[in-house]
């Protein structure tokens, strides 16, 4: 597999001149960052972060799914951050998914022992950031006063928008 | 708030110098990674990846939980990858972590209204990334013929070492 030959490759050239083997585990900048899993993206990159300055969960969509929900609550009860920016993606895989297509989908593939799932597609690209940031904010597992704010990121200019 | 400044900024660089604004979607590598939120790890960079090339998930210890799950799916499903390597990390906080612990934890700081979850804890670390392929690997919308690999990087030295 040609894949983990150059990963692994580029991990030894990575691991040859590594200089940070001492850095603490809680984030030095006391902030997670909830994005999407797509490939396009490199949030480290595009938000000028080193490694040890924020902890970054990723999924389809970057929804406030209850996995991510429950990775923000280690994130600031174990670890110490105290801030969270969620960020949603132009061209995004997950706009106008339906469960149900998916679920259609998986059934012609896979047989019809699959069970439905909550995916997380949207419509409104602006509208599902909102509904993230309201969904963290209204855990009962998240301090009142945590500063939330919601952004989409361009693909095709790499620039952060910030949703009111 | 500083970071948001800072982070803000450092996108405005990046924007800046953007050239790879027509990237599809699909990942040209059709690989998905799943891995840890922890801020030490920049799977990008420790894998040697461009913008455009992999599918990045990441939670509290790189789990194979159910919204991870989701992800692969729509990761395969959608956008055409065929391969998932999963990397587990050493002094991750998710060791020794009991769902009991976090319970008793979320109750003193929130209040009696928390409801109890699975948050991903684990005592062995090698076993952990078994234990997560072998969750994909059981997952009826998971093609039976995928290759899935599990690996550990090290937080003081960088470098990835496979689980067999």
């Amino acid at each position: 597999m040609s894949n983990r030959t150059d990963l692994l490759t580029a991990n030894a050239r990575y691991a040859a001149t590594f200089t940070h083997g001492d850095l603490p585990a809680p984030p030095a900048r006391h902030i997670a960052i909830l994005t999407c899993m797509d490939a396009r993206l490199d949030p480290a990159k595009f938000l000028g972060l080193s490694e040890g300055e924020a902890h970054v969960i990723r999924n389809a969509g970057g929804r406030a799914n209850p996995d991510a929900l429950n990775a923000l609550v280690i994130s600031q009860q174990y670890l110490g951050t105290n801030e969270v920016i969620v960020i949603h993606h132009t061209r995004c895989g997950m706009t106008g998914l339906r469960d149900e297509a998916v679920q259609k989908l998986l059934t012609e593939r896979f047989g019809g022992s699959i069970k439905p799932q909550q995916y997380g597609g949207f419509d409104d690209l602006a509208q599902s950031v909102r509904d993230d940031v309201a969904t963290i904010r209204a855990d009962a597992r998240i301090p009142d006063d945590l500063p939330i704010s919601g952004f989409i990121y361009d693909v095709e200019t790499g620039r952060l928008t910030e949703v009111d």
